[in-house]
């Protein structure tokens, strides 16, 4: 029986990576199934993600060894996991569920690849449905001082690190990560932003928006990096609006959307679509 | 045979206003086909839009008399137009035809409810698609120095008034208007801006979008006030875009929402859709 | 204080409608804050709907009363209705889940204007999350003869009956209502339907959009009607696809915009929205 | 100086196709910039669209050459083309001429990479716009009987010929066209159907979504086979309509789809994006 793998690389371009990758491939009779590759003019970066089948398992060790080889002289980064692995996944969230509510139900009933190995909130309000899903919940309150700040993030990085966790999922987690925990976790942690960045940065985003008189809301789902709200896109979408609609209902819109945007750069993420180049992303479909 | 009118209207809101206005009407045999109305608690206006046909023309004037007298007691701003006017417009254009050409056929073939009495341009590229639609076209060139930039806009003024135009479209005009003919034209002179306003206002949304990496690319028709690209929006728009794409895909994609943005706010501004409500629009459907 | 009310209605048209309509409310000190009418041309009917708000709660029963005869004056269908007032629903299921728990969690936490009142469902997949949160889950299997179908679906009107339900919402109920009910409950029974009718009506439509090459697939919301997939539409939504796209991506994107498109549907019919006119629906946004 | 060529191509799929193909680029020093492949799981076939540049146009036939060897080899149906080359285009209109108009402006003004050699048409009102673009003109007219028809579609196929076109599109074109024709043009003829088919084939798509009281309206863009509205779908798109839309505001919208939809699929079709599997097309966007 065969099992997929996902190659997913990126490094300088030049002739001949296309031909060395899939020569490596074929010489180890994988069989590929989708390949999609892009080089960037402006950087002069090749990025390429190549879903293949084999029929042993043990070839992908000496796939792996062969890559290892052909990454130093190509000056290759690349990752190379099997399709069916679930992404160990902590979520953190505050007062408003919806996108942890989302999570958890596609993490179960859904088929979205990771497993939620735990739920980080400032706040108790969703400690039941938490559990209720058989996921540890941590309670990790923060008072308004640096010291509690650095303290209580501390102990959000303990929970990470014995949960094992792949990937941090800020769903709607109204906490700014200090610059050590953002630059650890740099291309591994995924924040949703209520709105269409760059537009509306920081605090109260509808807010600004219904005082601008905007007849499109959207969300962002982006890597977190140490500049709020500034790093690389993954995904964004919009939904209309109209003068009908107050804040509650821009709020009540822009929850949907949010929902929608952060469970795909989630998912893109854990296939390996989404790939770092500068300040944006490659994203392969 | 009866004849479409439209009623449009706003004024601080109270009590009994559409109790009175439907009277007034009902009291002329006016027919009402379609009636929004909207209260805005921010602002504690009342917006409305009525359409009625009546069976003679000749009772207009009894209901324009009588809301004069109602206007006054109310405290309202209101207008009233036979539905099959066409709204007289001049249109300004600089390089890049796109809206332009979209506007053109839409005058001729598409029941845009405008009569195109004029275009303006500092470049000649247009002219000959503008005379072959039997409109005078205006070049009126532009040189880098603030005495030919004056001089040039009372030429352009000169054609507006001479041509009795009712509305200004800036189709991808590159050159903003002084604070003297914003002001005079405020309500009446509608501009595209190629991005999602407020994000990449300004001079090449375009690159500014490619730079931040955005998912979408926007267009957003706006009244023009004397703030560059700050006044009321009237309607926005998006597109998806992809890394694959680079600035000539997303100038390529960005004039295609351009010309249906811009055209659907010339067509509700032409038809009485659109209220003004201070920095923001009422614009019913 | 003041209490908000919506007063929906529709009736053969004719003029003065609004006019009496609207002098009633004044009489009676009522304070219009949205007002949307319209008059259909093909089947001459008139349909409003009027929010206000009055400073006491007795006088909406002089209104109720007054509307009682211009009612029967002008052949008026109308309800009225206090704002704030949850619609008591029952929803159905069978075995896929994200409508159910994303109606379960607006209705807890995202001001959704129902009150879930009990869930039916002809397998236990879901007893677990409806119970947990502490709605009553009625586990009403049915054999594959006519008999049994009988036996259940006069146990789901039972339910529907002794909960005092008002709507009814088949979150994707693989069960077709008989003739009987879908009769009795028409108008407050909304489907979800996971194509974009009149396309791929009936059964496996991801697979009917599969095997025609759609580069789009849709979620339609509709009232049941004893015809299947042809009740009056209130909602529609669309997501792209492309030949990257196996069934299960299908059916994984279009589960997303069924739970959007049901959620809309449900919501503007709780708000008061949606009136019925003939095979088609009036949807006041 | 570098020129860019696209080979596209698809073949039964086996493994080491990947590898095959791109050693012969390499072996030619041609640069890769875009690299999308797709293996069919249904069909087992494998499809492939390759961007790449060589320094000398010299090597293509080198390349073309031993693609001649491998394609036997593999099976493949392949194509090689220089990226700048314009399709050769003929354009059959009617009565409607928003489809042709926009045609007409992108190929002059935006980049369309088509080079339309004449219009066809059985009716005289885009003479002078087709005229004024300094296009060929043909004036086919058509009567209600077969013989007409036949002598008319001849007369057709010889301009197309006459001009060298490599592709047809049908942009609004009213005729139904015979099976010898679109059997002789499979895979080059692209019409625009004014409905998101497979809703509403044939006669009147708008009249019928008006009836059916459908919420969105579309428009699909395919490939031409003798079944009537059933070739291969290349694009679709949608807009909002609401119960204020009559039939003349259906088809309005419904127009500007139209536009776009033909537009993005001729473009995607001359850049060689658009491979035929079985009743299916894949696009590499």
């Amino acid at each position: 029986m065969s099992t997929s793998f996902i190659l997913s690389f990126h490094c300088p371009d030049r002739s001949g990576i296309q031909s060395k990758i899939s020569s490596l491939l074929y010489g180890n009779d994988a069989f590929l199934t989708d390949v999609q590759s892009y080089s960037d003019e402006d950087t002069q970066s090749f990025f390429s993600r190549i879903v293949f089948s084999v029929n042993s398992k043990t070839v992908i060790s000496k796939i792996s060894s062969q890559l290892q080889t052909l990454g130093i002289e190509l000056d290759m980064v690349w990752t190379i996991d099997e399709q069916e692995k679930k992404v160990k996944t902590v979520i953190a969230v505050s007062k408003l569920g919806h996108c942890l509510n989302d999570l958890l139900f596609r993490a179960k009933y859904r088929n979205m690849p990771i497993e939620i190995v735990g739920v980080v909130s400032n706040h108790e309000d969703f400690r039941e449905i938490v559990e209720f899903n058989n996921i540890p919940f941590h309670f990790l309150p923060i008072e308004k001082n640096l010291d509690s700040k650095r303290k209580q993030e501390s102990l959000f990085q303990k929970v990470v690190d014995d949960a094992g966790a792949e990937m941090i999922v800020l769903a709607r987690y109204m906490q700014i990560l200090t610059e050590d925990l953002s630059n650890k976790w740099f291309g591994k942690c995924i924040n949703i932003h209520h709105s269409f960045l760059p537009s509306f940065k920081g605090a109260n985003p509808y807010e600004q928006a219904f005082s601008k008189g905007v007849k499109l809301i959207g969300a962002t789902a982006h890597f977190v990096t140490p500049d709020l709200d500034e790093g690389p896109i993954i995904e964004q979408n919009i939904e209309r609006i109209s003068h009908y609609d107050n804040i509650d209902d821009l709020i009540r819109k822009g929850n949907d959307i949010e929902s929608i945007v952060l469970a795909r750069a989630v998912r893109w993420h854990a296939e390996k679509r989404v790939l770092i180049n500068g300040n944006k992303t490659v994203v392969f479909t």
